[in-house]
């Protein structure tokens, strides 16, 4: 069989579509006043940027007014869980054990500033449990913060009933949709959400821009000083053409959902089948509750990294672990929080779907994996220990 | 005369070099992996990022590990002045009364947070007094952050003198330099700089990307969390086009220079000697220790936004007040501080000169603006009040 270039880590970044570069192309040398400025190549490009924000919101059934542009996920995140504690000054945060460390490590970060925090549990498919999470709610707590689904298993949350509940308990509700957004239709307004991230480069997008949706009416402090831009809550002179090319691509692919998202499905359940057909191959993750283009699994007695590397040679990318901690020797906290045992954690790989991807693709990395899981199996020690 | 297109706000934004959109272009859709990713995909991109950061620390005469990307000079003063806060706890922090907001209103904000801030006054061509400074230095001095030119006035400050006296006392220094990287020589090692931030789109690269020099050895908190990005300081995956764009439009400048600056100042000159030639009108700033390109001048009698929109209408783009806090009516924080009364205050224009101005747009702007100064004179309420 022919070496194929099989890209499968679309949830770590994803390329630029065709429309989106080209939306973005005219706003670097032609249309590049600053959109403060008072004259006219200033105001056109005010216009532009104005017109993005209302695109945006329309793809998530939301206002304008609500939409923060920022540089990414990270400080999406970042600026609404220290924007919502700086304005509190102290209490108590509801988070998860699987959350991306954009908010884990941001919460571990409010903890030594004095704010608590309770991790909820996940059971072995990643959900929390609602009971448990309504029983962590104290007088004191202020924000809750749920991923709507996970980057490595891709386990989506119930979000509409933490929601609900956080309705019911006057408690602020985040959730970072970076993993989700432009893969799975979302109604953020029948969701009880008071912010949402999102990430460009996640949707075909270019990286290093982001957005923030806040609930009119929510207060929160802003984390950065500068000129004001973003109602000051994210100031510096705005990314004109990341945001021109965040709106396009989000027009875009929200407009594909949810056929896009079927088809995706239907390309990862033919991976998933394929796979756990070898010997000692398990899903991670839920077997339905799941991104649709989210495949996790562990290949017991063999290394992730090792199958990684073999599969690479192939021509096909995917990713052990998520992309920001790869390198990393300490097993992924979220396969751990899931049960894992640390063997079984390192054997994992994730194959991410998207955009580009076909049947044949899948048939393509199903018709090279079994040889390298046998040759690796071979070399493994683990294997003869566990034999 | 025919109307030409001029724009003279450099200081605000610039447009993006073809030699440098062309460097970016193949990070959108083809060489698209993240740079965290282990597969070739990603490792190509690492690569050729890796090496965007080596030239950035070249042109700059500093080492690659100095550097750290962020999406852009707001950021960077964020980081720099709050991350060496948070690091140290509390104590007192020095800076100036004509600091840009992204400065200023960050040192406001400590200010809450319990540290003491002195802003040294400037004299009337904006410069800060080294006695003045010296004399402010507490024991709990931690942190001195002066601009390395401003970007309303464009007066240059002695940071080599203050770099000085920042080592003898063993404070950190940070330096704004966001208007004077690529546009003067700059060399950070000789300047006993602890950090410098620079914006990539002041100098013909893209909007939304910038950097942070943090010499070696000093150890600041990070304010955001997430990946572990940039040796954790700004986490969130890399901007990866717009970091191409900065490094390829920050070596083209720097390569320019000395030159670059001397021809800029050339014409500045002739702009400021043909507008001080019209009656009641006065040159803001230092007479000769000013960036290259910037022309900061009073009319008086009349608004200086009434001067913007008539120059506006004949294809001239300049600036009232800086772009970030354009539409505001308060006067401009820097013209109050070097004593201009409220009314001189907003007369005020700044032409901001950059790549692509030449004598002749110099010409038609001398050319066109008497007669809309005697206009908006002849309609001037104040005018007849003053006369």
């Amino acid at each position: 069989m022919n070496k194929k270039n099989v890209y499968m880590d679309h949830g770590a970044t994803t390329p630029v579509r065709q429309e989106v570069l080209e939306a973005m192309l005219p706003f670097f040398s032609e249309l590049y006043g600053n959109p403060s400025s008072l004259h006219a190549k200033g105001r056109d490009v005010r216009k532009a940027f104005e017109e993005a924000r209302r695109v945006t919101a329309a793809s998530l059934g939301v206002e304008p007014d609500e939409i923060y542009f920022t540089s990414g996920g990270t400080e999406s995140n970042n600026i609404a869980l220290r924007g919502a504690a700086k304005k509190h000054g102290s209490g108590h945060i509801i988070t998860s054990s699987i959350e991306h460390h954009a908010v884990l490590d941001v919460c571990k970060d409010l903890e030594k500033q004095g704010f608590s925090v309770t991790y909820l549990p996940v059971d072995k498919y990643g959900l929390i449990s609602m009971e448990e999470f309504e029983s962590s709610i104290k007088p004191e707590t202020f924000l809750v913060s749920i991923m709507a689904a996970n980057n490595e298993i891709g386990t989506v949350q119930p979000i509409s009933e933490i929601g609900a509940i956080a309705e019911k308990h006057k408690i602020l509700f985040h959730t970072d949709a970076v993993q989700v957004v432009g893969q799975m239709p979302l109604n953020i307004k029948e969701l009880n959400l008071d912010f949402l991230s999102l990430s460009a480069h996640k949707f075909n997008g270019p990286k290093g821009v982001g957005a923030l949706y806040k609930r009119k009416g929510v207060k929160i402090d802003p984390l950065y000083h500068g000129g004001g831009q973003e109602r000051k809550l994210r100031p510096g002179t705005e990314n004109v053409p990341g945001v021109i090319g965040l709106s396009k691509a989000l027009e875009l692919a929200v407009g594909e959902l949810p056929q896009k998202a079927e088809e995706l499905a239907k390309l990862r359940n033919r991976l998933i089948e394929g796979l756990v057909r070898i010997d000692d191959v398990v899903l991670n993750g839920h077997p339905e509750k799941r991104l649709p283009g989210n495949v996790n699994v562990s290949f017991k007695y063999i290394e992730g990294e090792s199958v990684l590397l073999s599969l690479d040679l192939h021509g096909i990318a995917a990713s052990s672990g998520s992309a920001c901690s790869s390198g990393s020797l300490d097993p992924s906290h979220v396969l751990s929080a899931i049960g894992l045992d640390h063997q079984t954690a390192h054997g994992s790989i994730r194959f991410s779907l998207g955009r580009g991807n076909a049947e044949e693709d899948i048939d393509y990395v199903l018709d090279i994996i079994p040889s390298i899981v046998d040759r690796l199996r071979q070399m493994s020690p683990i294997r003869k220990e566990s034999c």
